[in-house]
């Protein structure tokens, strides 16, 4: 396979399918790709094709992209105003160095950003992606706190069941089980908080108590190793890839007040609820009443034309180290790709998009509709429970609540409800047990509809071949 | 400044240019950014169009690119073939999830990088750029060795002066002192061993014996640590930011033998050489005659267009690992972003233009020009060294080499060379005292010619000024 010789123009007009697949069988390490199944490219089908919510694959199947890419296609496939922008920037200035130089785009992007993020969140670092941006965040914070002379002052308080990235840091940061064991990714500058997970809390303890649970827990931390040791707190507003999980009423709140009290930055990571996902450009604020300190993106902020992710950052924070004069106190922290033009460039063409649409509102009238849709799937034997927020919607998987949640037994029906899913046109994202829907922001009532039907449909039908091989009573 | 409301078209379009530098100033947060000049921008003009080498500054300034943006603009700015690509692909599917999919670019750019990589390097893991590159090599050989049941076989061997990235973990084998400082890099599993630097070796020592000396340097380390804790050795062919350090004959091969006889993975980072810099798609095999077991790559892959890095891995490697099932046998790394077909799809079009123009040729045709032009300017006073490889070339300052090199007065004057080569029409791109030329891959003759001339007075000016002012003997 040395001869491979593939223009570009061939596989955008549709160069072969079989082609294309036998390719990447032989040269495509995927992520989280299988040792044991390596080469064999397992259950990946190739995409050839999007439009709006829709997806289409080599069989010419079409199908409802539930995930929206990976939670990230906020405007929907093909929309010519960003085909339009980035081959245009492209063609004005493609790149240009962010260490010496500025550029439209970014400045632009960065101050239509600033425009609307909570309170004095008025500067904005650029990245290529949400790794990166969480990994420049927790930089930020080791760097601001060398310049104010606290160097013993850098743990960062994380959770169980977040998902920050997968670069070492924000790997290490991720309490998410599933891919702790491939790495080494203990620090010891790394405490994890318990998820605010309502549907696994301890029995009969209700809302206002689990929260008051979670934030003793939180106090007490503190307390143990010491604010004088403490960096950061970092939160996804919701936690996404980790199961969908909205903290209990007053939990934003009450944990921000404790890390303003004890001088811990707060990062608030909205890579996943940014960018209209919850009706708003930001949820920290608009939706959970809280203006962090930084708040990361990506994502949604190019709705996955092109790499593009970041953070902004508060006035209040940057002014306790402006000033400082020493070689310490540069942010000597950047990438090749920080403010890249062509990104930058889908990313106000994106926001123009969401906008002019009016996609936040029409979010916001729609949400409510998709999460009651939803949960009508509750009724179903197979369905342990459903919860979300906005246009984010978990379907959780139980096979026997006695049994415990998100069981091998329950991962293996849910892959089987994926796969059915698939067949009747929805793709599903299994995050082991979990139904995770989460599609582009505009989605319509009919497509809504649709989506639940197939869940139903396919739930039902796993259920009953369950109980037919003796897997459920 | 919470009302910026400024669309994709209007900056694209060419938006004025002192409200773009206004919105920099309020809103954007650059890498190196000094915490002093906060807000300032200071000097980072802003560039409002490429073509081919030239930029054009908001002035009107026509600029020959000596740095080609930062290492990365192979085929020049402005190229239709590459804009023409990156919307039809947008059209055809803006994204796919690499997690679930395929897709045809990533696909065909895989089997084409793989056809132009050293030996049996034929597989390809994408990511967003030359950091994430890096970070997921670096956590491959951790992954390998936990499925090899080998533990204790992690720590990473880098050197001084390298450069490999600006994400945590990249950061910290990164041996340039510049930013170490500013934030916590120091990890038990990284050891660094001396740069391979002809400029300062030893006073009295010829090549081949300071290549013994590095070799003697890497086994006794070996020996030190142990190779059964040693997991891989990192290098650049040439180290590029830390000054376009060409290793003596030899050392190539030398390290790679030794790395093979442990068990030690080699991951040659060829984020800058990589691409046609030093007129081949790789430097690794076909400049230094070594076949590594990664090859990281990012920058020229797109010709800088639109973020992509990604490395190259042997099946050697792979398949010692494939096979194995456990949980712990999934490469559970990846990005949003891994794959990204818009990305892939410029790095296709790059590549075409690269073939189609036979720039790889023209490299290896003008290369030695390149080299003996900037060779000449080893008469003036102030140039201390001129070395280089292929199109990457440095003009060391140095004010008195008595004094030792990189001096303050060194990295001062150097400054305002770069500026008046900037008033004059080249941009430089200093690092320190070093003026590093790595111009776009397409360079002329004549164009060398102009760079050259422009570093000559410039160089000489800045020298009869230093002496007026009594900074020079």
């Amino acid at each position: 396979m040395k001869d491979s010789k593939l223009s570009a123009a061939e596989v955008i007009a549709g160069w072969n399918a079989p082609d294309q697949v036998a390719a990447a069988q032989a040269h495509l390490l995927s992520p989280f790709e299988s040792m044991e199944k390596l080469g064999q490219t397992p259950d990946r089908p190739l995409l050839t094709r999007g439009e709006g919510v829709w997806l289409y694959d080599e069989a010419g199947r079409q199908l409802l992209d539930g995930p929206a890419g990976m939670w990230c296609t906020q405007v929907g496939y093909a929309r010519p105003e960003i085909a339009e922008a980035i081959a245009a920037q492209a063609m004005t200035i493609s790149y240009s160095s962010p260490w010496y130089f500025l550029n439209g785009p970014s400045a632009a992007l960065a101050a239509r950003i600033a425009a609307v993020t909570p309170g004095d969140l008025n500067h904005v670092f650029f990245t290529t992606g949400g790794s990166s941006a969480v990994d420049s965040a927790l930089r930020f914070m080791q760097f601001y706190n060398n310049v104010l002379g606290r160097a013993g002052k850098k743990t960062i308080l994380a959770r169980i069941d977040g998902y920050h990235g997968s670069s070492h840091l924000t790997a290490a940061v991720s309490g998410r089980a599933g891919n702790r064991p491939n790495f080494d990714l203990e620090m010891e500058t790394i405490s994890f908080l318990s998820a605010p997970n309502m549907f696994t809390r301890p029995e009969g303890m209700d809302e206002a108590a689990f929260c008051d649970h979670l934030i003793a827990e939180l106090e007490e931390r503190i307390e143990t190793l010491g604010a004088d040791s403490i960096g950061c707190f970092i939160a996804e507003p919701v936690l996404a890839s980790g199961g969908i999980l909205v903290p209990p009423q007053g939990y934003h709140q009450r944990t921000l007040e404790i890390c303003r009290r004890h001088d811990i930055l707060y990062i608030s990571d909205e890579v996943v609820t940014g960018f209209g996902r919850l009706g708003h450009w930001f949820a920290s604020e608009e939706v959970y009443g809280i203006t962090p300190d930084i708040i990361t993106f990506a994502k949604g902020v190019t709705s996955g034309y092109v790499p593009l992710g970041g953070f902004a950052i508060s006035d209040a924070v940057l002014a306790r180290i402006a000033g400082e004069k020493s070689k310490q106190s540069f942010y000597s922290n950047g990438y090749t790709y920080s403010g890249q033009p062509v990104a930058c460039a889908a990313g106000l063409a994106s926001m123009d998009i969401i906008e002019g649409d009016g996609l936040l509102e029409h979010v916001r009238d729609i949400a409510p509709y998709f999460q009651a849709q939803l949960a009508t799937l509750a009724d179903l034997p197979l369905v342990g429970d459903v919860r979300g927020a906005g246009l984010l919607g978990c379907v959780e998987i139980v096979a026997d609540r006695a049994k415990g949640v998100s069981t091998d037994l329950d991962a293996k029906l849910t892959l089987r409800i994926d796969r059915l899913c698939y067949d009747k046109g929805l793709i599903v994202r299994p995050i082991r047990s979990m139904c995770v829907m989460s599609p582009a922001l505009v989605i319509t009532r009919e497509q809504i509809d649709l989506m639940v039907r197939i869940l139903r449909e396919s739930i039902t039908e796993v259920g009953i071949a369950a109980r037919a091989e003796g897997l459920l009573p």
